[in-house]
């Protein structure tokens, strides 16, 4: 495996007193991993103190858009090691993102070593309020700057970190969502499996205009036909009716949820049925109508689960388990955070601890 | 009106010996325009020397592609002016993706101005090669520095300028194009309307897979039925069938292509009869077996006219007017071309003169 360069930063920075009122990923650590690929390959990976980068107004990117990212979380466990959540499932992700948008794959070990090392720099950086967690934002662009829409040959990818806190400050609490019919996230055929600005770039219109409507995020639909489940803003969505768990099938046009996997693993180790598969808006409603839609919930890395207590289709105005928190989604969201920092035995190898504190 | 605030560069750089050489947007010239959004308000217009962006790890754009841009062209007229062909056009077209991607719109009259002001000082830039010109990319981007997934707060505006070549540097040839029955640019819902990297990164993959098959660009069909034209790679795409200029209407999904609407407009002061609407590849494929289709040809502003000489769809290879250039195409290009440098007496007020060299 090729080495890593290390520069340390000659100042650090103040960490947040207090990461309650820290907004998500708006405080970076001192350090960020960058890589560059030229003539062909990838290159080291330097671990530097966090700066802007120099972009050429021309570069690919600001113009075309050729660029992906993932998001992962490093916690502080109740043994008192820093361990990051599903690290080579995330870096594999981004791997299949890289691939779908012709960014070159990259060796997941070397990048999960050099992740690892930046952990271990930063480490201090971890908040240990209940929920918090240090956010790590992978990310690779093109760095060509000419204006021809063509693939790139040069690209750099980057990891930073940032310290957030509980996503939800006041507590777990069910959040309103709008099913949105008039705007499309990804179809069958584009990017929507794909982790990059695009599906994010053409959800930002539908998102206000919920918001506006005092939703919290929205619900995509298929493209093609209305009709079918996508998922929610930025999580995936899953149902519970009549006892079993059913979440939308990984179909091309959503995305691969790393905490989805996790909700449908853990589910059937605890011998609930769940079932990946085609399901409509009109068999929510109609499940919702029938008394057998008993949780609605999203899961996703910022906010782990994130129930959903009232659904709005057109005009019908669903209140899912009368608007409270479902004991499902409440025992699935303590599991986690407990897998999270080692108060739950991580039965399922997910937990990689990086370094003792 | 604001003011324009005008910085000049130290020392300038070299113009291309010859502009054939020159690979389309590679080279830029001295100057760029910048523009800030800020507190609620864009701000001045700034003339400074062409320069790289400082940008954050986190800015916005890099990871959720809030941007957008649009592409026009300064030309040499035979009376001796820098002129703009159809910049308010651009302008408000710019101003359109603008009010889709939510980003600010800007007063066009003063960004014109900037423009024109930018042109002047930049002035002996534009090449006199015939064909050539000095290719012009305004663009918009969001410059919030935090990963929570909204509407930017603060944006920059830039316009840069390249001299490029004839895009046919060996003459004025039909291309070959590759019907895409897999891949989708854009759907209804979406951005397709809009300038955004997000369509452009959508198109990357197919464009790679034509390219391949030995074939120029793609012609995309929607992402619904998967059977109704929409455009070609970076062009709208018109058919002549039976003495008529056929183009898909403007449905949401498509550019509204200001060379598109310069064909229509010029064709109908010929008295030859246009249509804006709903065409499939299918009936394309009927009036091809019939012997109807007379023409194919793609308009964009980097090409002006492109005739196709070949269509693949399928397994169907459809040989366009013997494979040659079409005499409505070509005397649609040179119409336009001729419009461009004031030899064609400009009945249309397209042509904007800058300034007298």
């Amino acid at each position: 495996m090729k080495d890593i360069k290390i520069i340390k930063a000659d100042k650090l920075k103040a960490k947040p007193a207090d990461i309650k009122n820290v907004r998500f990923g708006s405080v970076f650590t001192d350090h960020m991993l960058v890589m560059d690929y030229r003539d062909g390959k990838w290159g080291e990976i330097r671990i530097e103190p966090y700066a802007p980068i120099d972009l050429d107004p021309a570069n690919a990117t600001l113009h075309y858009g050729q660029a992906i990212f993932d998001g992962l979380k490093a916690y502080k466990t109740v043994d008192g090691y820093a361990a990051v959540f599903r690290p080579y499932d995330h870096l594999k992700r981004f791997n299949n993102s890289a691939k779908i948008l012709d960014i070159p794959e990259f060796d997941v070990d070397y990048v999960a070593e050099g992740l690892f090392k930046l952990i271990d720099i930063e480490k201090e950086w971890i908040p240990s309020a209940p929920g918090s967690s240090l956010y790590i934002r992978p990310f690779a662009f093109a760095m060509d700057n000419q204006l021809g829409v063509t693939v790139g040959k040069e690209y750099k990818m980057m990891i930073i970190l940032s310290p957030v806190s509980a996503y939800y400050s006041n507590g777990f609490a069910p959040v309103k969502i709008m099913v949105e019919d008039k705007y499309v996230r990804a179809v069958i055929g584009g990017l929507g499996e794909a982790k990059t600005p695009a599906n994010y770039a053409a959800s930002l219109h539908a998102g206000l205009i919920a918001h506006d409507k005092g939703y919290d995020q929205v619900l995509w639909l298929d493209g093609v036909h209305r009709q079918y489940i996508e998922e929610v803003g930025s999580m995936n969505i899953l149902f519970k009716i009549k006892g079993e768990i059913v979440t939308p099938a990984l179909c091309g046009s959503i995305l691969s949820g790393i905490t989805r996997k996790t909700v449908l693993e853990v589910a059937k180790s605890w011998g609930v049925p769940v079932s990946e598969r085609r399901i409509s808006i009109d068999e929510v409603c109609a499940a919702y109508d029938n008394g057998d839609l008993e949780e609605v919930f999203g899961s996703g890395t910022a906010a782990v689960i994130s129930p959903v207590g009232e659904l709005l289709y057109k005009d019908k105005k669903m209140v899912v388990n009368g608007g409270k928190i479902g004991e499902f989604s409440r025992k699935m969201f303590d599991f986690i955070n407990g897998l999270h920092t080692g108060e739950v035995k991580d039965d399922f190898g997910y937990l990689k601890k990086v370094v003792k504190f």
